[in-house]
């Protein structure tokens, strides 16, 4: 079975976010004064070939963890689900 | 009311992306054959202040359109859904 998987990487907590409060101090000036809390990161989807739904999770989880993020600095939010097949 | 708005935005269908071709030719040496159609984006998080939730999701998207994509190349999604209150 296919699976649709989706990992957003974000900077953890606490880690400094240069690009992110740039955006934020460049908002008012551009109209959006009532925009705040801005974060930015990373965002992945791919097709995982899987028997089951738990295995696909375990399996994206493991590339989010090993591959797509650095986990001293960012975690990792993975969703999988069912593709519908066509 | 506060809301939390999340956009993604990611190349359209037909752009080149060699950023996403690199790590789907790297992985089955990785370990991960079992991974496929794999697409990258940026991912922005922030919090509007608006009267609704329709002119919430309004000012997300006039944001993501305006500022965080590049609409000849990136499609943004954006999804919008209240704060709870503390």
């Amino acid at each position: 079975m296919r699976f649709a998987a989706r990992v957003e990487v974000r900077l953890r907590p606490g880690i400094a976010d240069p690009e992110s409060a740039t955006i934020e101090r460049a908002l008012p000036a551009l109209g959006f004064d009532d925009v705040g809390k801005l974060a930015t990161g990373r965002s992945f989807r791919f097709e995982i070939e899987a028997e089951s739904e738990a295995r696909a999770r375990e399996r994206a989880e493991a590339l989010a963890t090993r591959l797509l993020a650095n986990p001293v600095m960012e975690d990792a939010a993975v969703s999988v689900s069912p593709v519908e097949s066509p």
